[in-house]
């Protein structure tokens, strides 16, 4: 369908200033870039003419663009990676009952290209670039959502710049440089890392696919929704639990629910639940403090990178998803965490990285904390592969080998 | 189906003998564990009654236990991990022109749970042990068969022993502790490791997965090339390049097309082509020398570490795959495969490890050598995911992330 025809306007989620389809790839100028994030709404009405549940249940596409309808680009672009997107979710009944939900779903979309949720808001990114043809894409990124924009940009032949902290764990950055993505590594943290790409972005008239000032990254984020719901028979869960950095998963999980049900396509919404780091947690601060906004946070700290994240760029969608679905924020410290790994790897066969298990460790203190049932079903979800973190892994692992000589009197019975 | 009806019987592949279904989980006592792995055949004639092309096409199950009829449990055991196999395959026009081969097609099966091609055999392995109601199970590894039991095994609540090389790469040893298996580190060699690993699994009455010496675990790898034939519509590829260190994939790839081919799926047999990494490579060298073994090579060394093997387990299978199959062995140097990390990951959007790369290595120059012609439509199996592996990729890259200061002038343009 005609994108014109397709998306009806964005909104920015502050001042309710409404753009045209095509008048903004960023934030409201009146608001802000820390205020002004933009969301996007489709033509609904005319879509769920022909978007039904059985056009869907006809559709093997196995990725993401099975949502073509509701995505905001006309077609799907040839030259990107086939397989992003309708990852596996795991029904998990004995892990249900020793925390004590009737139902337990874990979402793994640790097995994504680049190994992490963020693909599928780079694909989406990338294919917006490409539509408005531009040659170079940048992004600021705590490593995965980097990792993720240099893949999709390799396939489409397109010059990635990437702003990471120095600190961003090895392996993410390993990707970016095996992906061909020219690779600034900041003295700094992830926040100026962020604020140096948007400068660098507006100067170059490189397209800017930053967390929360690209609308069309949550479009992306969404399908994750789109597919908890349908690969439930259209049944969503009580609960959806995710961990939160930027608060754009979150969020974007919370537009998933509420476009399938403007399409009639669910009854429904699910409760949403943002699990931090207790030790990097300022949008937890701000939900408690009724807030609607957070305030940056300086000097946090958690084993789980993915999610140190001091200024939460998607503060607003984020706390509107919790706050109109009724759900919460809650914080896990950096030992659940770890312990979240083990569990999910020897009971589930799942090993994700620490930002994917806070949501687990965050899943059973919400239930200790009675704000999750246990008549309950619930749906984890799990944003990045184990393998992006391999030290962190080590040290969840509470072992070690053992080195013998290669003679069988060492080997223990 | 019975197990006992289903499986006909296991045949020595150097001596003939055969035995009867339930009589062997290891080698034949006459030849020994070097010489006298064992082929597992099926009741071809009653299976194919009921298992057709049309009964394929129906099945919705995204994983290798489609192929129940002719794996050798009686069912899929209720605890394994849900999502083994049935990996993707991607259709790569533009490298197909730049090699120089009609079409070509990469099968990812470092998507599997634990991100390597092991994963198919390891699934089966447990299933097996579980079947004989064993509690423990041991393998030795170079890292990927290892992992994958590791994962296996505590999805099923088993004990997993584990015999590694202390120069296994971490992600791989990471992977092994968090999956909660018990890791012995030998002082020496994967092969000192291979054999160490025997007569504890013999002394303390535990499963043993290993490699060749365990006649099912070329069933789990034969369900890839069972993959290949449907995912192209049952006309399987001219030829099929794979990376070799043992030799049980390349084996396992032979068996999965004959068994189509006996099943009448399909009604012709693709050449195999098997890459080993230049300085490891004593199955090209049995090859070129016209054997039906490999002698041990002492001190072989390549980046590709998963196929760093001087002892080639299933040399008498691999040959007989290549010879039979009317394909070839080759080699490549690493600095090929770097530069198969590097082409993949920028052109496919793939990120492998580097045995996986070897093959593709390997495609590029049995192309050049004119083995491998332009009208050809080939299929190159990609082994394990390139998290696996940092630091090689890191040198892969041949690039280094830029530091600057979180200040604008210092970003280029």
């Amino acid at each position: 369908m005609d994108l014109r025809r397709k998306i009806h306007f964005l909104e920015c989620d502050r001042c309710q200033r409404r753009f045209g389809p095509s008048e903004s790839e960023g934030t409201c100028p009146d608001c802000g870039p820390t205020l002004g994030t933009l969301t996007v709404w489709y033509a609904y009405d005319e879509i769920a003419r022909s978007f039904q549940r059985e056009t869907l249940l006809a559709r093997r596409e196995p990725s993401l663009w099975r949502y073509l309808e509701i995505l905001p680009v006309p077609e799907r672009p040839a030259l990107l990676h086939p397989r992003v997107g309708w990852t596996p979710m795991y029904d998990l009944p004995r892990l249900a009952q020793e925390i004590g939900v009737r139902r337990l779903w874990i979402k793994d979309d640790g097995v994504n290209p680049s190994g992490s949720f963020k693909d599928r808001a780079s694909c989406i990114g990338v294919a917006r670039a490409l539509l408005q043809g531009k040659t170079t894409i940048t992004a600021a990124s705590t490593g995965n959502a980097a990792s993720s924009l240099a893949l999709f940009a390799a396939c489409a032949g397109m010059r990635a710049v990437i702003f990471v902290p120095q600190t961003a764990p090895s392996a993410k950055v390993a990707q970016l440089l095996v992906f061909g993505a020219e690779v600034l590594a900041i003295r700094g943290t992830y926040d100026q890392a962020f604020d140096l790409c948007l400068a660098a972005a507006e100067k170059n008239g490189w397209y800017c696919r930053n967390t929360a000032i690209n609308p069309f990254m949550s479009e992306g984020k969404k399908t994750a929704a789109l597919e908890i719901c349908e690969q439930l028979g259209f049944e969503p869960p009580d609960c959806v639990v995710v961990s939160v950095g930027d608060g754009c998963i979150i969020g974007g999980l919370w537009k998933g629910f509420q476009d399938f049900l403007r399409l009639g396509l669910i009854q429904r919404l699910p409760r949403l639940y943002g699990v931090q780091a207790a030790g990097c947690a300022p949008l937890l601060t701000a939900f408690q403090q009724g807030q609607d906004m957070a305030a940056p946070l300086l000097g946090g700290h958690t084993c789980a990178d993915s999610i140190c994240v001091g200024q939460p760029r998607d503060h607003l969608k984020a706390l509107r998803a919790v706050r109109q679905s009724h759900g919460a924020m809650t914080a896990v410290e950096d030992e659940a965490i770890l312990e979240a790994i083990r569990t999910l790897a020897r009971k589930a066969g799942v090993f994700v990285e620490p930002a994917a298990a806070t949501a687990f460790a965050g899943l059973k203190k919400l239930v200790e904390d009675g704000l999750i049932g246990n008549d309950e079903r619930v749906a984890v979800m799990l944003t990045g592969n184990g393998l992006k973190d391999i030290a962190t892994a080590l040290r969840a692992s509470g072992r070690e080998p053992t080195v013998i000589d290669p003679d069988p009197s060492q080997v223990p019975a």
